[in-house]
């Protein structure tokens, strides 16, 4: 492909719309463009890439015996209503009437459309195990669209759904997700990790995501080096201590005046302990009931794991109002200590402490050496902390990293949520109706591209992993004018075209400075020179774009040396 | 493929919800389903058969020069105020409001978008001509949504928008995907034809449709065989005649009594003379002007012509209320002479007559030897009639053929119409501001293969065109508890997939006549049966879907034979 036959619009001043640096380089690369508000339109480039994505998912998802359909944007209401979700989906969901008035949202996912589909053509244990993907464009209507690809309105997802007839056909399924989602992201020569994602309250299911790691990314990923062990931050469990305490309990909660004292660092400054030795008192709204959480001080309330601990209930921090109203006193100064009618929910790193300090439900007041079970009552212990760096893995008891990733894949395995809700059944072989289970697994294609980019640059542009590049080479002529130059660069066109390898070749009349700076920037694997002294040394230069190693090759050799260094980076 | 891994939900009844034939064996060969009213959604085979459409599309644009891009399903607002079509577009246009109460459309077409990201990215005549093409879903609310994918509210498109530096250059791309659209129907292996359109009023456009040929199509194709002049019904010239007529003009105006005789029949029958010698006065509403239209008994007006003739204005016929207003008689009497005020129409076929019969704008009262000219004015003379078959070819002379067809693609010549609206400028090599030059180029992706069904179908089934079949061989396996069958089935599916021809084979415990019929059905090009007695005597057997052809081959030439078959149907 000839760059001045191309659209690729390279822009040298970072645009100011741009927050993140995968959508800084896809924008100054040329490869999309914002329309609206997270609404890009993809360039030829950027499709390019795109493409590539969705080959080698493609290819995968066959190999692993989806099946390939291809369902409609629109999603009539009445099938959401089937489910409950077209109430509760929230503003998220695009909504939109027909001439006729009829309700369609334009799907954010596909689950009530092909469950609809698989309840009418699917009858009997002999169709199943079933697993039906899609590559379609995808719309959630983000309060705060940004990072380009990264969270956008519009957006590509591979999605698919498996029906099984029982939970262990369900599990199998979801084993061959996870496999074939590994070899896709392998194939996309992505560095990853899946981990163990909170699935909510679902009975007997669960759910993994596949992150691409990289320091930009906006999820904290868990890992153990030691076991393997890796979980989102929602997620990720971390080991209980469990040795008691030797101090006992005989000094009694005494009152200690800490005016105007509301953080763990103010109180535990003045009172001389360390923050492990104090005890926080957070309330929340949990679904309209006030309750109390107790962490200790150095560590934070996972609100994911409250959540599913209190049954799935929605919560959020209650409002400085309701903490006055609950505790009788300021902010700052909550504790357990004669907290009538509100439950008590306590983190098991609490456990094992004793003589702690707490708020005093007074202003200006905390109190020391207080005891559980002596002192207040505990409703329940539970896993409530956030995994930090050197935690203890649940696991093998190692110390816990964290590092910073970006989700690219979801696998989810269901249960019967949506096929029990729209009647989605299946004639066993004893001929009795039965419920098909069923499991979810999603790929964003754009983020996957994006995510590629976050992983994969440098200060100068993309550096683009060899899969999802999308040119191999890179060719730059100069003088352009001179006929032996393009006869060359033809010829080594020519030569890896028979080798599959396709080339994006600068011809365009403008400086070599110029056009050495926009292959940087546009990060094909392989960037080539044609012309100047050592074309008259009868070489061609080539050079590695991720390793920046150099290279020259006679011009009869150009073409077959090019081949090999892009075999290398396979 | 294996069938029973396969998701093929045949249907041996006529689905009640189809009306046309491509519809109805879609849905029974289980390749699309219903989701709502004219949204479909794709299963397995379908898609299949889409893909094949859409890689020939692909590969002939690619090789045209044009680039392919992604743009968004979501249209702001803004850009279609930019042109005015954010008003005019009507109830077709499916609109909704995001969170932030902000307007978008669900792109029915993208020019708007298209030509924002032109002028966006596009400033110098280096980088023109340029053409960009996608293959997206598109949107359009029909008030009626019917025929499957003949006329869907969601359905898939290729459309291309070429920009040029001028008018010559514009009619050059036009001529370049006017080639490339008849490649791709050419490879498609389908029987259609390029029709000269409609441009409607934008000066210095034109445009052609591409239309298969298929009985049940619902568009009307007039065409020359002596001239090869084709034309769809709306734009069909026919040739005026030139002879004056002999008679002279002596006889005056006479009143006839016609009680209750309001048809053309009815009047001709009672006066003794030919539908030839009758005119008929039709009133229409021309934007809020009733204007009088003059046309022969015997043919029928060309409200395309009309609109085209009367500047663009939309023409609808005028209401029983107007018509009684304008001529002061009750409907079926109107005639030109004495019809104060209103602006007369006629078609050229009128102008050669002399002492014909035009109603008397009177109750019960026709008036015969009517002279134009002598006994009312003509505003205007102009072709109004639609063509009919054995009318003289405008280009030719010789008699004009209608045959049906479906328009699957339509390139049209834009003009500046978008690019002058949105200032779609670049600088031309004196640095001078210029205005781009636009067409534009449709292909219908899922209506094509609807349309090659109507085109390509018996009374058993589907009989698909080689290059878009889903599969070009359909293995019928009997006895499928036989380990030798078995083997001879994979064997032969091996050797094909080494000649790069896949099949589809159905490996289903079912009755030998379930198979046979499903495989008419489907339609695939190749039926090979392997299996009973004909396996015993060492062969298998073969048969051309198409020509209902039958042979033999031993199975150790199976394979090639099918390749041997598979390659003359190409």
């Amino acid at each position: 492909m000839r760059f001045s036959k191309y659209l690729i619009p390279t822009l040298r001043e970072d645009p100011a719309e741009a927050e993140i640096v995968s959508h800084r380089l896809m924008l100054r690369a040329g490869m999309i463009r914002r329309t609206a508000a997270g609404i890009y339109s993809y360039l030829p480039l950027g499709l390019r890439a795109l493409r590539k994505v969705e080959g080698i998912i493609r290819a995968e998802m066959d190999r692993a015996g989806a099946l390939e359909v291809f369902l409609p944007v629109l999603s009539p209401a009445e099938l959401w209503r089937e489910t409950g979700r077209w109430d509760v989906y929230g503003k998220e969901l695009m909504r939109l009437r027909d001439r006729h008035d009829r309700e369609f949202c334009l799907g954010p996912t596909h689950e009530e459309v092909i469950t609809d589909l698989v309840r009418r053509d699917v009858r009997s244990w002999r169709q199943l195990p079933l697993n039906l993907y899609q590559i379609q464009t995808k719309f959630r209507d983000e309060i705060r669209p940004r990072f380009g690809l990264m969270r956008g309105r519009e957006f590509g997802m591979k999605d698919a759904y498996s029906f099984d007839r029982n939970e262990a056909g369900a599990e199998e399924s979801y084993r061959g997700m996870f496999a074939a989602y590994t070899r896709i992201f392998e194939r996309c020569g992505l560095r990853f990790k899946a981990v163990e994602a909170d699935s909510g309250q679902i009975g007997g299911s669960f759910s993994h995501e596949f992150m691409v790691l990289a320091d930009t990314g906006e999820d904290a990923v868990v890992s153990c080096t030691a076991c393997g062990y890796a979980a989102n931050l929602e997620k990720a469990q971390v080991a209980f201590p469990v040795a008691a305490e030797t101090a006992t309990e005989t000094q009694p909660p005494a009152r200690v005046a800490t005016p105007k004292m509301r953080t763990v660092e103010q109180v535990t400054a003045f009172l001389g302990v360390g923050a492990d030795r104090l005890v926080k008192t957070l309330l929340f709204d949990a679904g309209g009931e006030i309750v109390a959480v107790l962490v200790r001080g150095d560590h934070q309330v996972n609100e994911t794991k409250l959540k599913n601990h209190l049954g799935g209930r929605e919560v959020v921090p209650a409002t400085a109002e309701q903490v006055v109203k609950a505790t009788g006193a300021p902010l700052g100064f909550a504790g357990p200590v004669g907290l009538a009618g509100i439950p008590v929910h306590a983190d098991r790193h609490v456990e094992v402490l004793t003589n702690f300090v707490v708020g005093a439900n007074e202003a200006d007041t905390h109190l020391v050496d207080v005891c559980h079970g002596r002192d207040f009552a505990v409703t329940a212990w539970a896993d409530l902390k956030s995994a930090e760096p050197g935690d203890p893995c649940a696991k093998c008891g190692e110390p816990l990293a964290i590092v910073r990733g970006i989700e690219v894949g979801h696998v989810f395995k269901l249960g019967e949520k949506y096929t029990r809700a729209m009647k989605a059944t299946y004639l066993d072989e004893a001929g009795q109706d039965q419920v098909a289970v069923m499991g979810c697994y999603g790929i964003g294609t754009g983020r996957t591209v994006a995510a590629a980019i976050e992983q994969n640059h440098d200060a100068d542009g993309i550096v683009w992993p060899l899969p999802l590049a999308p040119f191999p080479v890179h060719l730059v002529t100069l003088s352009e004018t001179d006929a032996a130059v393009r006869a060359e660069a033809e010829r080594f066109i020519a030569e890896l075209a028979e080798r599959g390898i396709e080339v994006l070749w600068d011809d365009r009349e403008e400086r070599p400075g110029v056009k050495f700076k926009d292959a940087d920037l546009l990060g094909m694997p392989l960037r080539v020179v044609l012309g100047g002294k050592s074309l008259v040394r009868g070489v061609g230069e080539l050079r590695v774009r991720r390793s920046g190693e150099k290279s020259e090759a006679p011009l009869a050799l150009l073409a077959e040396t090019a081949a090999a260094l892009i075999g290398k980076l396979c």
